[in-house]
């Protein structure tokens, strides 16, 4: 069996005890969460999040990609959310490597180079930092009263805002 | 006291409970999830993940973009992920408009027209196929033997797989 099957006789134990109803589409607390895909990083645990609640958005290191940007842009404009939260974490895979190395790697194995930017950082605070800025400098989202950076440490839990 | 304030409240319970250790970087399930950021869609819920477990990727739609492919490429090149799910849900907001019609509303607001595809779609089962075929289409994504779609359906909590 595989995992993917595994994992979807939880999803049937999900449904056999489902008891939420038909939520509304908007999220009740109109916050979206922008996180790094990484697996110990649980937003719903660690926040405290119940179906209903957020957006939550995600990708490999956190980072505000264009893609996210059009995520931050329909959860602002379409579906009502108001405040914003990016979380990075200790330990992270994107600082183990470089976009130039990685792309390299990719480009000897396959004959092609991503056109996409590996987005990669050596720094988790200053990544934070960019992170902000570049939802600060966006023309298509609208509300950036409260936009707001962290790291969660994965060996300890906490979660540490970035100033 | 903002909504992001009472969340951290949260994250300190979280973490005054932490009992997970330090874990390993790579997924223990060798599984990396895409998914839409649609608050209702709770991923560790539906699929009885736990912190470490799984990769978990999302934007507006679950919809398979550069910026997914580059996290799945990251997911199973570093860290080793094999297998593939996609979840798209029932109620989605991408059902809810155009691309066309937000990006000239965007436009007739800001002044200009965002240079991304807001990735609309107007029939949920096939743009989870179009997920899947971009991903079996892309040069950088290894390891294709399980890449599997499914619908989420936020009234009933099922979770359903396209064919």
């Amino acid at each position: 069996m595989s995992v993917t099957d595994e994992l979807l006789q939880n999803a049937e134990s999900y449904a056999a005890s489902f008891d939420k109803g038909e939520l509304p589409l908007p999220p009740a607390k109109h916050v979206a969460v922008l996180a790094c895909m990484d697996a110990r990083l649980n937003p719903y645990g660690l926040l405290g999040l119940a179906e209903g609640d957020a957006h939550v958005i995600r990708n490999a290191g956190g980072v505000v990609t264009a893609d996210g940007l059009r995520s931050l842009a329909i959860s602002q404009r379409l579906l009502g959310t108001t405040e914003i939260i990016l979380i990075h974490h200790t330990d992270c895979g994107m600082l183990t490597f470089t976009d130039d190395g990685f792309k390299a790697s990719i480009q000897a194995e396959v004959g092609i180079k991503p056109s996409w930017a590996a987005e990669a950082f050596p720094d988790l605070d200053e990544d934070v930092r960019q992170s902000v800025r570049r939802i600060l400098d966006d023309p298509f989202i609208p509300v950036k009263d409260s936009v707001r950076g962290f790291v969660y440490e994965v060996g300890t839990g906490r979660l540490r805002e970035v100033k």
